[in-house]
């Protein structure tokens, strides 16, 4: 018996849930490592895949008083204790009470993973053993992970000027797993990023065109689309903290990617810039079908001693306030109209669900709102998202669900969580009277995996 | 039997529904045309009064890839196909689940129009049928339904410069139901209005005042509100796509007026002009004793493709964030405290509903706070505006309900959700112990229909 | 029996309820008097008591048309009629329905005062002359009342110029009750404060110190930290309307300095100043230990006839949005990675919970969130709260509770409030599966009590 109570939903909410608790799952956003399976070797120990690359874990321990050091991070790996990484983990799991965080490991311990005792700081020990054992089986290398868990496909999210070495050898494995990327384009195109301008001149080797030449520089990036996509790729990626489009006319932009070149872009020109690249980046989805995701609204390393000391992603990336409707005034009015294109948008500022996005993606036809993200990717987040963007937006401009994680082996933990809050919200809907049973019974499987699918292009 | 099944609302919530459902309805606030009322003909086909006109159902529709040309919008009518177009909007009835359009468009086959065959893909041309049948005998003229429908009063929203010949006709007529105007200047107040010159110079010709002169426009205001409540009005009506007022000097407000008459103002000093003018309006309220409403906050015709081949109201007309607080400063401070006047705000910003306008309302003795408005005009929408609104404003300063529809055959559908929103709120309130049975009781009658009238002073 | 029909709660909530109904009380931020127990002299007539003094009442009763000087405001106290107050208070009794004022006042009444009818129009002279009646008794002074109300605690706050003589009474009477003042010293850091270049002088009194010099400013502020904590004080607390917080150099800050002993600062001068100054306080807290409590977002006196006519605190102080983001970067940037700093936020804007407060809690070591502030300490403000919080912040990163009233009668009622709120959350947790009954029972009292001890160094 798992050492977790589950609690077993209401009446209709139960039976909706069995219908698509064992659907297979379409993962298609994440961040994880293509060369799982292309190498397809053993996970590393228990605090190595758990904890040291888990921000939503070591945020919270960091938040009460952990040091990220004592917690392997910033350590060198020969110099790591993992056991005592993981008693240091298990001291403060309580502190983790009431957030998504506890509910994935809960799930990836004793359901993924299978172990068989609950985790309190004094089972630490005995339970980092028994998941090093489990790891050392061949069940739980990542090929066969893939399959048990029921995957399936998966992509990831990978740069511009990735030579995508592991999804290639993943294809000439003969592996029949479906492992994607995605084309995440920032290096290249965001001059707030650093070493842009080298990224910049990399692009012009890898793609052999002159990239100091605006033209080129397109042409450039549209050669790495087709490399994307004949790897299976069918979207891209893009973060954008602070939301702005904005189509410049040729002098201006061409005077400005002149600049890019140099390294030589103000702040406010390179927000101008990377606003008018991503209208560029809408034009080529239109052109060549791919699926444009925006992640809109993270202001990025807030904690700038913890930036400078152990580098971006340290859990201080926190949400602030978008204005979709400014935000993505340019790329719509240029290309939104387009029957070929498609759009996805995420956002972490959910005050935007109701006034802003439903109502964007219930008029605009290339748009699909995106499922939760980040520090909504939980129960009530989930809640609060179908409770205010359904009506304006209805469930077809929905584009289901998507995990976001880096940590592969809490996917079925995410998708769970997922489709117990779709349960939850359809069986709602009956008692409410918004729909009756038979719909409720249709739009199940459709949330659960189909709009996914079909939101990212994945059906055959 | 109708084919929609009705939730039965649980216990009290039910009991107390049963005592409201019936009530008449008082529509105090709405779109529909008086004509209706005036000529008392037969309503066009189903096409033309069921989808064409309503922007909640074709934008769904333009989002989910139909175009709205096919939808016969943009088409002169002798050139539509009605059964086509009824059949394209039946073929895509599933993608209205979840949306208060579907719920409404329900109780209008169903209960107002009595139609007994479940609306599918398959049923279109049978369901059109019906609902044409229906509309050729004479207890679906607009008189009989207003009546059949248990309509007290309903206003309509007119322009400054409408002649008001269709309310004068109905007066006439000797028909007794209650239909009123409503008094909206935005055509003449705001020049960001198309052709706002040109509509001073007529406002001119209409009341013989040299409008050029600021105080005579005053004046011309003065006699265009006076004709309005000659034939019933009781209120003004306000659309604030960016919510400023302000009070000027009167060098410089008859600087800017100067400019107005000349069509030569600035975007910036176009605001500042129409924030003035907004207080002028209060004013003008407080003297007149008209009720004055404000709808802030909506960022008109965002899709400017179709604006260039439609026209507005296209359903590209999408929320945006309001300050409240700054933004009614002006107003507030120069005549907030006066107790003749009376100011309904209306907001498409749901963060500020327990933020500002509820602390607002639970202080300014001259607010009150607009019922759910447009996207929010929902099930979930109403539910979340009492959660938020009735702890710091209470309910005497809510301002009821209104159905602010163009949509003549959804209205017993919309007040009908607003009903069973108010049974649902007090049925939690005495769930949770807010208050006893004894005063839920009291309670619902006044949240369905009272308030209205109090709030638009339409008591006798 | 009470006249107030109490909502027993459902099943778990009920029981996790009865676990915590008792507790001792920790009030360690408010508003109330401390001469009340230096003197314990018996409370003013019950006018004076329950309704002149209480924003929350009065406020409701102006936006309802009632004079303020009808309820005794702005009129001398010998000129005031406490019964006729009452009355009138009494005729709008049922406008309170659906507020927390309403639910409090009740508590107040029928449990804390044991009135025995309940309060209606024609009961008000009885109710007057009942409250009137157990005020004279000695059960109701103010030192029995903090006994039999079972409070632990109670922090005042208390000016930086405030003498300190009712706290140093209470410490001399031998009296056992633990009241004890909070440093709120924003009449001496924030210029916009009226009076503030003479506050600076009366601090370089009351200090020895040359304060027009900055360093001996500094001193002084530390002398008087010294002073707070000496009788007891843990806490300080800054009220901040609109967030800022920012690091200047030496010679900036010494220049604005010498503006600010001049009283010469500019608006936006002042604005830097105090961003400054905030920074400094949290600085010599992490030095000296106390916890820095920041109120920010609520716009003051927005009603400025009234603020002319009554001065502040009438009632027109309302929220506005925040970001908090950009607002504590200079703080936390400066200071946030101090293990020895704790820095309590309480919002208004319930906005930022999701988006902003809880992320940054659940990653700042040295943050914790204050509970809902003010028109959000309310049940359904309460329910919000902890849903939008927790799967951020997990519990541990709350600061518990705190009831911020004047209104000494009501400690029990609004503890009583949040108390029903944690059951009822707890028990929603459960059900939901997040966890269980066991975890549920330790969460209670944590809930209840312990965390806000934990959050203000209260512990012994």
């Amino acid at each position: 018996m798992s050492p977790i109570q589950e609690a077993a939903l209401s009446g209709l909410a139960q039976d909706l849930y069995e219908t698509i608790a064992e659907l297979p799952i379409v993962s298609p956003h994440g961040h994880c490592d293509p060369r799982w399976w292309a190498e397809d070797s053993a996970f590393p120990d228990p605090a190595e895949l758990l904890i040291i690359p888990d921000h939503y874990v070591f945020r919270m321990l960091y938040s009460q008083g952990v040091s990220l050091r004592d917690l392997g991070i910033g350590v060198a790996r020969e110099d790591r204790d993992p056991r005592g990484i993981f008693r240091l983990f298990a001291q403060h799991w309580d502190r983790f009470l009431g957030t998504p965080s506890r509910g994935w490991l809960e799930h990836t311990l004793y359901k993924t993973l299978r172990i068989e005792v609950a985790l309190t700081p004094d089972t630490a020990d005995t339970v980092f053993d028994q998941i090093a054992a489990r790891l050392a089986t061949s069940a739980f290398r990542p090929r066969a992970l893939f399959e048990s868990m029921g995957l399936e496909c998966l992509a990831t999210t990978d740069g511009a000027l990735d030579p995508l070495a592991a999804h290639q050898a993943i294809r000439e494995s003969g592996w029949s797993g479906k492992v994607i990327p995605t084309f995440r384009p920032d290096d290249v195109l965001n001059p707030a990023r650093s070493g842009h301008a080298d990224n910049l001149a990399r692009l012009g080797e890898m793609t052999g065109e002159d990239v100091s030449r605006y033209e080129s520089f397109l042409a450039a990036l549209r050669t790495r689309r087709a490399a994307f996509r004949a790897l299976g790729a069918t979207a891209t990626d893009h973060d954008v903290p602070d939301l702005m489009t904005r189509w410049l006319d040729p002098a201006q932009i061409r005077a400005l990617h002149d600049k890019a070149i140099a390294g030589a872009l103000s702040a406010s020109e390179g927000r101008a810039y990377y606003g008018h690249m991503l209208v560029e980046m809408a034009q080529m989805s239109a052109e060549d079908g791919m699926v444009m995701q925006i992640h809109a609204g993270s202001r990025r390393s807030t904690n700038r001693a913890l930036l400078a000391e152990f580098g971006p992603d340290m859990g201080a990336d926190i949400p602030h306030a978008v204005d979709w409707v400014a935000g993505m005034d340019a790329l719509l009015n240029r290309v939104g109209n387009d029957p070929r294109l498609r759009v996805l948008l995420f956002t972490l500022d959910e005050g935007t669900y109701a006034r802003e996005l439903a109502p964007m993606a219930g008029h605009w036809p290339c748009l699909r709102l995106g499922p939760p993200w980040w520090f909504h990717d939980s129960p009530n987040g989930i809640r609060r998202y179908f409770d205010q963007v359904v009506e304006s937006a209805g469930y077809w401009n929905l584009a289901g669900f998507n995990d976001d994680t880096r940590a592969f082996l809490s996917i079925p933990a995410r998708h769970d969580t997922w489709r117990r809050g779709v349960a939850l919200h359809l069986a709602g809907q009956v008692e409410r009277g918004t729909f009756g049973r038979r719909d409720a019974k249709r739009l199940a499987p459709l949330l659960a995996r189909d709009l996914a699918k079909m939101a990212y292009r994945l059906e055959d």
